[in-house]
């Protein structure tokens, strides 16, 4: 994958997750649409998305749309995508904002053994019978895979207020 | 799976997602070491799981080890996790908790089509050598397959402060 080039310090897995036998089985629910077409236009995560003030769309296949029942305007809410571009085989990566090569469980790169991403946003419209979704901000290329959405509740997905001033 | 009995409201996929063929597969990096061995035993949420006082561990196989370095006691951190024991096939559920059913996706029922938990914590201490990471709390059953690692950051994870005024 010639867009995601090596870097210094990075280091592989001695298999590719994405070649070997699977644990478990995903099945994708829908898809992004998003008005970032290529990588290069992509925003790097949701605070970026945000300052281009653009929203984007989450398209629903008919068979799981029922589950969108109880999801409102103006609600918050995860969006689980699957990052079908991304490598899977680096365990320490180095982004090209750090100096140095950190593990992958401790950055938020696309590149991971279980490319999942997680995508906190506020829902603008739910259309059940259409199966659409508007949502404030999206860090996702169009046509991404859609693998669930969660409601976000403040007391248990907000950790940092509770733990303020308790930290090393 | 008869620790799921069926409720009144509640709508089933055409299919089930377990048994279909799957659009990408996953692999399982660890496992969580849990104080709760059975599910009537363990909490239903992270708020639950924290009144209970006990932490947990999530071992993280070996290859996988490398991809620790950088997390430290302190910091906080979203799991994903494998809810394998939870049926995929239910689109609109009825909860103990609600008078009626309501759509899966509007819901942090284990049971949805891909059962991924989303679990965020605070790290008590990172052994990456042995790769075992302590966390204060955990709503998931002693052995529940461990998917992702990634860091918390309030900027983009935390959307209730944001919004805070806005909302419908």
């Amino acid at each position: 994958m010639a867009e995601f080039e090596q870097r210094d310090g990075e280091s592989r897995l001695p298999f590719d997750p994405a070649t070997v036998e699977a644990d478990a089985g995903l099945i994708f629910i829908g898809a992004i649409r998003s008005p970032w077409k290529e990588r290069k236009d992509c925003p790097k995560n949701l605070s970026q998305a945000r300052e281009r003030g653009k929203t984007a769309m989450i398209e629903i296949n008919k068979p799981f749309r029922p589950g969108l029942d109880g999801l409102k305007e103006g609600n918050l809410a995860h969006i689980l995508s699957w990052l079908d571009r991304a490598p899977r085989n680096l365990i320490a990566q180095r982004p090209r904002h750090l100096e140095t090569a950190r593990g992958t469980f401790a950055l938020r790169s696309p590149v991971r053994p279980n490319p999942i991403g997680l995508h906190t946003v506020r829902l603008i419209s739910v259309d059940i019978a259409a199966g659409l979704v508007e949502i404030d901000a999206i860090d996702l290329i169009d046509g991404t895979p859609v693998l669930d959405l969660k409601p976000y509740y403040p007391t248990t997905d907000s950790l940092h207020d509770r733990f303020d001033g308790e930290s090393a």
